[in-house]
């Protein structure tokens, strides 16, 4: 009943490979497009006469603000964005208040100004809430806000300045945007739909991992697979970070494919932080599988039978979840799934009074648990 | 025997909160005062004759530059500074070659040189090694490269212009590690020595807050507190980010206080890796407690004692290590605290074999099984 196919997983693994590459190229030659193309601002004489020097800044915003990811870099491009009118903005008027008074209290007034924006700003990028989101753009205003102010000391035409470069910037957002999200488009939220439903597929295969080599008798001191196979759950283990920053951009993508506007990213993050649970109990099976004292063969004979049904069931839900969650259908009736787990839960406890040794129903059980609290 | 202070542990909080706050506030005003002396190239006349619109460039650097602590800020001051030479120098050299053809040809090869760079660099940022230290080099590189190579089509003095902005820069460099290391600074690796001797604490304190709720009987039905106690045990399990983080940011920090040159950082984070697994084990034993079939009283009663001796040895183990850690001192001899920790196996596989239930112990054994591990 329990099987674990070593090919397809390794095939599997090599398209996943190749895909990222493919992705990687994919960015690469748009950032190399994106870049002539804002470059053609100095290279084509009618653009320069219009633009000059102020292409610097068009090309500045090109490199800052291409990220990888279409939504990383409209969040990016934003916060630039409203950044620089705001520090634009203030700077402006602080500038010529400070004007107004003249002599030294200008330069007095100016570098007060400069401190406690600097400090203020400072403190709001250091708030968590804030720091996740619109660092970029905070830090994009402080630096908008100390160039005017101070420039504003020298010279004269201020406003006419910060126009042409809020314009150049805005040129450089425009070429940013349109290939970024024209030409084959990188989706955070495509990027971080997969990698959840493949976490279900990896627990579901490191469980039957784990399943097979507690019950495999014949080459019974083989202790070298289970480090790779501890490995992906580590992976699974340690992914917060990275989904967390996945669906902060993807929340920056509008409409697009499958998902719709205010589609529930923070179900995914929850759903994340349960995978993370139950990857927990799967090491901490570990301990188990690699514990030097193993209970006798005919012990864990007599187990094998339902715990290899219960674990078949477990890895059969975890997949029937994940591709649900792949193909955005519905998934068995919850009702059902749920029946069938507690049937399992029932079936295990039989097990566990029967037999001393139960090692992997506490961790079974336990998933069971989370699975229980998924619905 | 087992002790649950409530009151150091929350005044403990406070005091971390209150010194946290400190620090932000030290870093929020250093930030002003950097800037408010990198302003002083434009509001003092004698320095802006000297720099004229330059100095621009310098508050760029310092707003960029300057980050929480004196490690993140130096590391990104020198992959600055590095990136700007050499994107400078090979833009000088292509420009200088692009010029010698002259005509369209010029434009032709500037734009491939552009796609070509903008190409190559980006691969490079999105190689994992090189995006954990030198990404914000790179762009630099590929920031400086284009500039200066699409502007030599147009301004003479190419040479002069990169001279004095590389000069400017240098200048905001020079003010960034200047404010960030002579007042007060805050060091990456103190934070990260810090909190891995708080994570051993916050584990002790976690094991012994489960051991209490599993064996008291009187108010059995108070299912609030553990999802405090497990918060603090998610937050172990999920600081891996952070600590690689402060891991690199801690080796570009130079000798100061007791760490010497080549600190041995790494160690660390293979410290925080068997943390972050004990953790997940004691984040598997919250079935456990939350279980809705909890073992009857009187069986528990029966393994109140052994598995209070155990735990609170445990306990003593891992605060041993973590004051250790904390004081930099030789910790008790390895060899004691482990025969100590067998004695505790032994023991603990007479509970095991002496009664049914055994739900404490597959966590326990894990646990000294991870210690055994550590030394």
């Amino acid at each position: 009943k329990i099987h674990f196919p070593p090919f397809p997983i390794i095939s599997n693994l090599k398209d996943k490979n190749s895909k990222n590459n493919m992705r990687k190229l994919i960015h690469c030659v748009k950032v190399g497009v994106a870049l002539v193309l804002v470059s053609l601002l100095y290279l084509l004489d009618p653009l320069y006469k219009q633009v000059g020097d102020n292409a610097m800044w068009a090309i500045m915003t090109v490199i800052v603000i291409f990220e990888f990811s279409a939504g990383a870099t409209l969040g990016k491009g934003l916060n630039r964005g409203m950044g620089t009118i705001l520090g634009g903005g203030l700077g402006c008027s602080a500038a010529a208040v400070a004007q107004e008074i003249g002599g030294v209290g200008n330069a007095i007034i100016v570098g007060t100004l400069v401190f406690m924006f600097g400090a203020v700003a400072t403190y709001v990028r250091l708030v968590p809430s804030i720091k996740k989101r619109y660092d970029y753009g905070v830090m994009i205003f402080l630096l908008t806000f100390n160039l005017v102010v101070v420039s504003g000391i020298r010279a004269e035409k201020i406003m006419e300045l910060a126009r042409d470069r809020l314009l150049t910037i805005a040129m450089g957002f425009a070429v940013c945007i349109s290939v970024s999200f024209i030409v084959l488009p990188q989706w955070s939220s495509d990027e971080l739909h997969d990698s959840m439903a493949s976490k279900f597929e990896d627990l579901a295969s490191i469980i039957e991992g784990c399943l097979k080599e507690y019950f495999e008798f014949d080459s019974e001191k083989d202790n070298e697979q289970p480090s790779g196979t501890f490995s992906a759950c580590k992976a699974v283990l340690n992914s917060k970070s990275k989904d967390e920053s996945l669906a902060n951009f993807a929340k920056w993508e509008p409409w697009h494919g499958r998902f719709g506007f205010s589609y529930p990213w923070d179900r995914y993050l929850k759903t994340g932080e349960v995978l993370r649970e139950l990857a927990a109990i799967i090491l901490s099976l570990k301990g188990c599988l690699q514990s030097s004292r193993q209970p006798l063969t005919s012990v864990r004979q007599s187990i094998k039978e339902p715990c290899e049904e219960v674990g078949s069931s477990l890895v059969w839900t975890l997949r029937e979840l994940g591709e649900s969650i792949m193909k955005m259908r519905k998934c068995q009736p919850g009702s059902q799934i749920v029946s069938k787990l507690k049937t399992m839960r029932v079936e295990l406890h039989l097990v566990i009074s029967r037999s001393k040794i139960a090692p992997l129903e506490n961790g079974d059980e336990l998933a069971i648990a989370s699975f229980l609290f998924l619905f």
